[in-house]
């Protein structure tokens, strides 16, 4: 049987422990799984690509059938690229899936060999987010319990050079 | 490395379409897949669990990887018993997303080796509905369209035997 | 250019203002609309198909393009049989969303040529359900706010009798 | 300044650690808090009012200031019986939300006086529902992490005497 | 009868083929239907307004009573100028029906004369967004299949002036 | 017993009908109610962060037990130093049922002795919006109805002085 190998998108700007959670019940349902860092079009980042990258292969270092690779086309062409098969996506709540939801159907109506397959944020880590982690840094707050501990090494680095 | 064994359970009364697909899909992303009939607690079924269950055999006869069991206690104890770790579960609304999201994390909680896999309706089966079907059936509406030739014809004998 | 005729389906157990509304506004966007009024195929009525009709009728009295018509089979039966092409919904909330659009697309599968519209309950009329106003009066609370006169008084002999 | 009494309504069949959170965090926001304990209207209860109403008194001796009684008309009588001016709630998800609103909303109309307040499920209580639990142990299935002690003891004697 | 015309608002940075049906769909409800391109107000649109009202003047040129014009102003005055009641939109899932369901209530505590009208976007069609498209084009995808001829014309032209 | 103090923090950007019943009902409920007025960390605010504390303090002025302050750092912090244990929040829809779930989850993660306490918007109040009354305001629209006086007369100026 072929490798089944599955593909996780992301900005992680910066990872989560949500994100790292999806990232180690992923590996465990798929031969290989690939950590995907795309650019952020839409606004700018806090950190950038490489750095993403970086402090993610240093997170997932145990896991040896993860991958960290950057993106910076489309999704299914990134998929197709590396034999892959499978998007995997996290999901926190209803507005949560109803974004991947439409994500999801025009991946499959432009790739029908795709498949998007959901895994739940598990309640404890359901109201963690990137972006409201990012302003409560911007605040001086503590979130130490929600990052892994390079990412939150990084970001008071970032955080003292801010200031 | 471990076979991979999911279960899809549901009352399947009757099989549509949507858990079809469903069926065709998660065969492919595991490597046995266990289709499980359940009895309905809360209502009185259309089709007996027996009936159920045969037409799902006769419908997924090519799909060498998946089998259709009985279930009658627990999905987390039915998991247990036959090595499965994985329950798959197709999502076509948010109303789906929300019951399914609590079910996951009970069964999480109660059983933390359980992963809960979600696969996306396909947008022409997200308005299907076995309850919905049922109600049109009443009504001589034809729902063939909507459900396995199996499952038409024996809509019609049912409907037929009721008037 | 030929009538366009829309049909407003529904149990009307009992009609409520929020009811009355949608077809005082759905009256002014068509030649000519029928309410159409269901058995109940899940549910024990309070009130029988016949006096839901007769206190529809006499409240949509002065609506010279509105009719009322028992309805017992397939809506969109209903609509060929009587040149309609439309069929008028009100949307109170999401929930309602969720209902209506499931409906509404097995609709549009299984007549292509009917459509269905949506209208959206004002404000002060989006938490009245015909459910909540019956526990209210089982409760023998007053709910002459949320009905129309006809139906208050009629809800009062209903509830004069069970006791 | 007059007391802020509080009434939490709810059926309770059976109290489950997600209610009795809502309890303690509401005994610190009023001054009193009433736990109405209702007559289930729409289906047959598991335990009957008197015995949700002791486990319930049982399960909250610690709490000076949180009374326990039946309810059996309209919550917002029951609010002017006692001098209450609030009604509180837990929230759990998008669907308590729709719930609710409606259900306050109404409550509002037909008595301004009374104002409902809402709190927050915690995350790890967010998925416990009693109809759930009696799904779980309808199964055999151990709920025991899910409700107060008083509560599992009497689950296992009811469980007991079904079979 | 006097004439019932009805305006269709939108930014339509690009027209969709969910647009083009909503269109094609209240174009026979209505005697007349204005498609109202608006000013983005918010955001830098890619194509100018006076480019997309070309674009969907020459995409609806076979519906004889749709009329294409710029709006610069609220949506309740230019109706009001038009001599227009309804306005149009279509809804493709919840976070639709949010958002809309504001404006709507807004436009009508504004102008009690105004009625806003949903159709449902088809199945096939509820995942396409504007903006969605314009990320997948920006990485050089193919959205041929989810906007007419004539905007994945101008699509191409505009992506290969970028570059 | 000690006071209960509360705090309804938000942008006020600017003050809304919506936002001033909030207020006023949340100071029935607890001895103290702090109205703070944050900085917009996001986007560039119309009202300047003195101008909103200015507005909202001359519509308070007749709740003895209200004040107005500025925030600068995160909503906990502000907490603590004024010595109060609860949140206010309004609730309009479900999409502000999400984002204020997540907000009060994390804050109960990094300050546990706080609690968020969720009111519901009256169903008149629960279209409006600080960013629609600006984007009407911006064509020109009367908004009167939807804004303390003070506020509407602060919008004409501010509008006066843009064109």
């Amino acid at each position: 049987m072929t490798e089944r190998i599955a593909v996780f998108p992301g900005s992680f700007d910066p990872l989560t422990n949500g994100h790292l959670d999806i990232i180690q019940r992923a590996s465990q349902m798929f031969d290989r799984l690939i950590v995907a860092v795309a650019t952020n079009t839409g606004k700018k980042p806090l950190f950038s690509q490489a750095e993403r990258e970086t402090m993610i292969t240093e997170t997932v270092t145990d896991l040896s059938n993860v991958s960290v690779m950057a993106i910076s086309g489309l999704t299914i062409d990134f998929l197709h690229e590396h034999n892959a098969h499978f998007i995997v996506r996290g999901l926190r709540n209803e507005q949560d899936f109803n974004f991947e939801r439409d994500i999801a159907n025009m991946n499959h109506m432009m790739a029908t060999d795709i498949e998007s397959v959901f895994l739940l944020a598990k309640p404890e880590n359901a109201q963690i987010s990137s972006s409201i982690l990012k302003e409560i840094v911007h605040f001086n707050g503590d979130v130490s319990g929600f990052v892994p501990a390079v990412v939150w090494k990084q970001l008071q680095i970032k955080l003292g050079s801010e200031q």
